[in-house]
């Protein structure tokens, strides 16, 4: 099945590059490619449209990914994002009218890829089982469980994604 | 979304212990519940039915694979289980009338987990995705490819499960 | 043979705590132990001094950690600690009238254990032979190279450690 | 310092080929020199001889690479080697006159290099400290340990080097 990736940073992304100068893991290229190569994965799309800790992406940049998805071709789409702000991303990707009829689905990591323990991988292979069948919406698929975008929020002590109502109510 | 894994043994979970005596990958105890704390999901049930090359899974463990499905409270299942004989249990296992309105999915991996490059993280992972999304039906997913059991088969020369059509006109 | 490892934290020892709050890599507790673990090793003492970026090493710091070697029960000791300003720790170390006739090697790591692709194993594994079978001094050794400290410089446009006559005159 | 590294298979060097046919971990390519990479070490020549799992190194095979060290314009040598006749090899190298002034680390792994928690990289790295900085004979170096050829043995219950008098007694 035809699906299409876009990267927009996030931790899933970020790497570490010794040497001298920065110390820091940082959102240099994407990973998205070495992942799909480990997971023997044939056929699905992708491309970088930005390279951002996502607590850096603007509304702009949301407006950008927005239209950078109603534009493709593809009605299965996948987005890989930073946790903090990717809630909003989602909003506004649903908000746009040219993605009413598409299946987005926005996943990433709670540990960038480049680590031994990353749950990077894990995510982006539910995200795309997720992407593939499930109904036309804008969604969050994290650490096993998917959410339509307007009833998840991530909880600010644990950094786990939760139905909407039980981070409310907790 | 509640889940039960079922786990049969396979490359996935094939482990390696050093030390005197044998030396070979061997199915020893199940990988699955490390993989699901690496990628941080909390709440899916998981069991060991068997643990066996799937070369070795004979009739009656097929039988009884079904049968579990069947008998299981849940409606949506996982099935690890080694590539080469995935077919043929994803057979037995939809032609038990118990699993008619079930969705069952099969996965496994080309490398074992203990493996640095495994695909094995990916492939729970989109499983994981098709099983709480996909209709009823068994089937494989596998490197990011989900098809209907009757409909796939594993390629002898790449070890990649296609579409039967693709496969058998090759 | 008995030895002691003293960790003072750096790079080698950095770890990433995923959840609410700090994403960057930091020195939180020891991965020395884990190295261990998996290198099979039994029988290093090994005990946590300080749990620093080398750049936030002081001169008391320094004085610290000379005193502490001088006054170890052991003639062979390694110290695991942050590149930037190793050659400055050891230069301290190498001044305590209590450490001419030990033989006490500093290692580290360009790339934190807890990354895929980090030296620290090999890194640590090196310094070890160093330090049993070199004779009584200071040694910095990194990336399969070893050096008394006064003879070693970190380069500062590849971050590897050379023979200071090479840098200065480079 | 000049460093030769000689390649003969073991379990340091077993892969893993997924795909039709063979399941098992086998000695096809050495891992030696994506290990060097790995702990980013520059300057050690290294060559392969042999390919084998220890157990089917012949007695021409060791009389090989004892001839291979003795012609060989270095000084100072390492060899990588299955551990079950890893001692058997090292007799024979030091039997052969030309090696008497040549210090010879054997080293390999209890674990394969491309399992996750492998003990090769830090061999490897102590086999490079040892060889550089030991006095001339043939050395055993495994998991942190260094024993001269003729004071070691393989204890069969754990699979680790110990001082053969320890091993005769227990």
């Amino acid at each position: 099945m035809t699906l299409l990736i876009i990267a927009t940073g996030g931790t899933i992304d970020k790497s570490y590059a010794p040497g001298a100068g920065t110390r820091e893991l940082e959102n240099n290229e994407t990973q998205i490619p070495a992942i799909l190569a480990q997971a023997r994965v044939d056929g699905y799309a992708h491309t970088v449209l930005l390279a951002k800790d996502s607590l850096d992406i603007t509304e702009p940049d949301r407006q950008r990914i927005a239209a950078f998805c109603a534009d493709a071709a593809h009605d299965r789409l996948m987005i890989t994002h930073g946790t903090d702000s990717m809630v909003a991303t989602a909003a506004a990707i649903a908000a746009h009218p040219g993605n009413a009829a598409k299946t987005i689905v926005l996943t990433g990591a709670s540990k960038p890829w480049c680590l031994k323990n990353s749950d990077a991988d894990f995510n982006l292979g539910f995200a795309a089982g997720v992407a593939q069948f499930s109904a036309p919406g804008v969604w969050i698929a994290m650490n096993g469980q998917a959410h339509l975008h307007h009833d998840v929020a991530k909880n600010p002590t644990t950094g786990m994604f939760e139905a909407r109502t039980k981070v409310d109510t907790e």
